[in-house]
């Protein structure tokens, strides 16, 4: 199950940062570590501050966008100091979304993403996840190192896991529909793009309206049939128009 | 409540790790880091990686023995990454700990205790303590760098306290016999020693035995009034033989 928890680091300023959240993520078990475009990798300080975790530097993945970091995962989240403005699901409290997090990883990959150690994730780095999450912290000073954020969150997925396996009834668990990769919900929202404009109802394109397009499909969550059954849907409308 | 809260770090190597350290205090309302024996303080690289938390490096007080650190706490819990065979009382559940700590912590000083980064605490030091913690990590690597440490059992005392916050009835807090600080305790343990050597029931001065009868009397958390029950009880005895 762990091996489908994916922790994505976004241009990481000091490769020292992305040594000691390997280290924090072996403490708690994790092991698939992807990086996207980190300004100095492979890079000594990394592997040293990594102390008995240079196994997951050593095969941490460099990609060079989020897209690419997580287009087969089912579950994408953004950790961010504070709310944003976008409307994605947001959860308050880390033991909820490492509940959650842990439930999906049990069917398909999932991602845990962490952005730059100032200025954290994009807009549009944002707009790659499926939800967010932020740590409560001191309202005066909240802004956690990189590597401990990675811990935080890390630690509260080990818990969860621990939870379920006390809870869990072997041989049973219940059929569950799995939720579509982000790869596919690309085409889904390209689809809707397309239909959108073809209907005439944006008559140029308008960023703005087609995000909260997309909004509003992120938060239904809907699973991979009923991503089948609204692609049926487009496709039926757009024959028509 | 939080200014009752102590961080006190024995014998820190790193100077760098003294700064993470208070930062990841500060990002979770904590302020009050006290130092024992650090290897070089001040030192720039403690200031440096504090960031924002500079001001609570700057008033790190600086004592020479953890005796002197929490002689003044009511409930001493000390970190370590496996439970020892000394018979404290142990958390595997950092947020029972937190929720602990927290309670006591909004009459009289607590201290939460992380030791050396290699090697922890001495049997000598846990022995200085009330309680232990540790934080559930991969049975392979579990091994926390020590401002990781901080910041996850900190974060567990930030959500003790919000949950806390929200459950508490304004104007109307239980009254609560205070702990003893852990001087009134050594004084008893010293009162004992001496009782039960006078007695004739130890010929000899015998550590283990000491300590087995210390382990007996820390267990049970005596209030400060049974505590002078206790010493009162004890001067009788000693009276008669």
């Amino acid at each position: 199950m762990l091996t489908n928890i994916r922790i994505v680091l976004v241009h990481t300023f000091h490769p020292g940062n992305i040594g000691q959240a390997a280290r924090a993520m072996k403490t708690m078990g994790l092991s698939e570590l992807v990086l996207v475009n980190p300004r100095s990798f492979p890079h000594e300080e990394a592997s040293r501050l990594a102390a008995g975790a240079k196994d997951i530097v050593e095969r941490a993945r460099v990609v060079d966008s989020l897209p690419e970091a997580v287009k087969d995962c089912v579950q994408v989240v953004g950790a961010s100091a504070r709310p944003r403005s976008l409307p994605l699901p947001h959860f308050d409290e880390p033991d909820r979304m490492a509940q959650a997090l842990i439930q999906n990883a049990g069917l398909a990959p999932v991602a845990l993403v962490f952005g730059r150690e100032r200025s954290g994730l994009t807009n549009s780095e944002i707009r790659c996840c499926s939800h967010q999450v932020s740590i409560p912290a001191n309202p005066d000073y909240g802004i956690l190192n990189l590597a401990q954020a990675v811990q935080v969150l890390a630690y509260e997925l080990f818990q969860a896991r621990q939870k379920r396996a006390d809870h869990e009834i072997p041989f049973r668990r219940p059929a569950q529909e799995p939720l579509p990769t982000q790869e596919q919900m690309k085409h889904f929202h390209e689809h809707l793009s397309q239909v959108v404009q073809k209907s005439g109802f944006l008559t140029q394109p308008h960023a703005q309206t087609e995000r909260q397009l997309q909004a509003i499909f992120t938060r239904a969550q809907p699973s991979r049939k009923e991503l089948s059954l609204l692609r049926g849907l487009l496709n039926a409308l757009s024959r028509d128009t």
